[in-house]
């Protein structure tokens, strides 16, 4: 089943994945779903956003359906594990359940999330959001690609159905609880102390919240000028205001305990002999809470602003996005720590993350959790993310283990 | 004749010039270029590596023919005076002989050399570096666009034949003297004290060198990683170690009196969420002599090194280009000094410049001089540059002495 998926969108330079939405290889992976359901003899069907699910019982009419799964899109040349993981572990959980032989009480949903990762048309977790009602049609409907092609059309020429799409708030309210499997986005389960209460690395972990995070655009306005002529007194050169601000907010994360990043960068007229008249850069910024979050991004505007002044560069900052602190439901957390066992000699670390996920935007909605898979390197995003293959097992027994608890009891 | 080349190739939004080497914009102004030359019943001619020739008197087997004149074609969004000012004050200075009636003792060149900003293809003075054979036919051919468009097709597209261009040696070997008058890029003539000479400013100062400049390319490998997960412990991030070389680049020009600019970067993935594996910020950098420039562009590095040793970054620096100094002739510099009365209670400040121009590959061939034009801002490779219309005017009238001095001896 891994296997089948693995060469799917990967870049032969890279050995990245390019698994965009609404693109050739986001089908192919589409169609790789639709084949496991299939294979199982499970109810396929597609969402009015076109989200894929695969249903074992019949989830009409009920109020407790369980589903779990995640995304198969990927960042710009993204790793195997973010997305896949989660939706192969929910296939490879549920022929566990078969195996045990467990009689469910419920429905159980396996689903793909479309276009979670956001690289083709700029938002992240567009099915779920869509489907959580909290992005509306008109919204989605001018999201635009880098290509100038709408969302609607993108979906279209992949053969869906792009005038339907909306909140569904009557599809969530058959379901009882979703719980996503994600690998680790950092090594804290591979350390000694994951989550602060001892107990070593472990292969799985629990999630407790999504920290706030938000992104911000710092656009430093300088003055175009030669390279070679202009006096050092006589310029107003925006890259040096830009590289002071890429080192405070360094600075800033390493005081407040959070992460701050400059890790795109738009130049103009980017010649190597005309010093810049715009510099523009995109600040990513995540903390434990909002207050922190706050203060940090203050700061880095301050720093920002006095560096600016100095050179005789204007800067304008703008807020681009905002995600809140996300809050995963503690008795559905705690239910499964219970289920994973949890508890006297044995700790299933419960770990933050600066990430956003379908999760996170479900959890609004219904009552939501998520398990991690140990991450040894920490690195995601990238052609090199990567989990040992004994730990993916571990994952799936441990969201069989979960998916038992709540199918059974 | 400046109103007529005015609108030529000037973007409707940024009010700059975008004329580049072989499209429809250089093409309207090499058009003007022959109408000038027909206006006055010059001689026309296109020699073989594209450049337009206007010619009072035959060079047919003269030694001693004297040639003046620039480039019409602009970098991204330049500004009005950088080139043309010296075709257009090549011909009203041919116009003010006129007038004053004199009796030329040796034929008058006026020439516009293609592609001298190099914005199309890459590399600065392609018409002059060929005729000087300072670029090979073969490397010449070599030479694409950001469209993959090769220089020979464009200039096949253009009505121009590729297949002649190459050194030009009994061209240069005819001609005695070589001045090209040009916008001063930086404002040392608007200054009290332009060449450390005193004597206030001046409407019109002579070249003395062109600084030796070069450019680095510095690459910062790093590890893409997911910005809102990766602990800055576990970061590898190449934008700090850029951001740093930036700041360290401004301190070395400062301590060393010369110029140091980052003005392009590039940057993968360049995505707001994941962490850059790489990037790339190329230097520009010019000094008063090529010690000092190698010692800047050594404490750079150096810098540069010790920075991305510390995030676990990898430095890769390479030498993209290089130009010596380029000394004007002596001689010829002092015959415009003294043609232009310099001495006793006149000074004309003889300047140093960053910038590269043809008369700099010229030097190499015949004797060659410079004449700038005051530049109140010292802006310049922006739709800013300017020069008063009264320092135009000045321009005119000394490029008309130096001509009728050298043309009457």
């Amino acid at each position: 089943m891994w296997r089948e998926l693995l060469p799917v969108g990967r870049h032969p330079d890279s050995g990245g994945y390019r698994r965009y939405a609404w693109t050739g290889a986001d089908l192919e992976c589409r169609e790789w779903f639709r084949r496991q359901a299939a294979d199982r003899g499970l109810r396929y069907e597609v969402d009015r956003n076109g989200n894929q699910w695969a249903w074992a019982g019949d989830p009409e009419g009920r109020r407790d359906a369980v589903v779990t799964g995640s995304h198969l899109d990927s960042v710009p040349d993204g790793g195997a594990f973010d997305g896949p993981l989660g939706v192969v572990s929910a296939f490879a959980a549920l022929d566990e359940l078969l195996a045990r032989g467990v009689r469910a009480r419920r429905p159980l949903g396996v689903v793909n999330f479309g276009d979670e990762e956001g690289a083709r048309f700029g938002l992240a977790c567009v099915g779920s959001r869509l489907s959580a009602g909290q992005l509306s049609r008109e919204a989605a409907h001018r999201l635009r690609d880098a290509d100038g092609v709408g969302l609607a059309s993108a979906m279209e020429r992949a053969g869906y159905d792009p005038d339907g799409i909306g909140a569904d708030p009557e599809r969530w309210a058959g379901v009882g609880a979703f719980v996503e499997l994600h690998v680790e986005q950092g090594r804290a389960l591979a350390t000694d102390d994951p989550d602060g209460r001892g107990g070593g690395p472990a292969p799985v972990g629990v999630a407790s919240a999504i920290w706030p995070h938000g992104r911000w655009r710092f656009d430093f306005h300088g003055e175009g000028n030669h390279a070679g002529t202009t006096r050092l007194a006589d310029r107003r050169d925006p890259m040096l205001s830009y590289a002071q601000t890429v080192r405070a907010a360094r600075e800033q994360a390493r005081l407040t305990g959070a992460l701050a990043t400059f890790a795109k960068v738009s130049v103009e007229p980017n010649g190597v002999n005309a010093i810049a008249s715009l510099v523009r850069g995109w600040l990513d910024s995540r903390a434990p809470d909002e207050g922190t979050l706050g203060k940090l991004v203050e700061e880095v505007e301050r720093a920002a602003a006095e560096e600016a002044r100095r050179e005789g560069v204007r800067l304008e900052v703008t807020r681009e996005s905002f995600t809140p602190v996300t809050e995963f439901e503690d008795a559905l957390r705690n239910r499964l720590l219970e289920l994973l066992g949890d508890g006297g000699d044995r700790r299933v670390p419960v770990l933050p993350t600066g990430a956003g996920h379908d999760a996170g935007i479900l959890s609004a909605s219904v009552p939501t959790a998520m398990l991690y898979v140990r991450n040894p390197t920490g690195v995601s995003h990238s052609p090199a993310e990567f989990a040992e293959e004994d730990d993916c097992v571990a994952g799936v027994g441990a969201l069989a283990d979960v998916l038992e608890g709540l199918l059974t009891s």
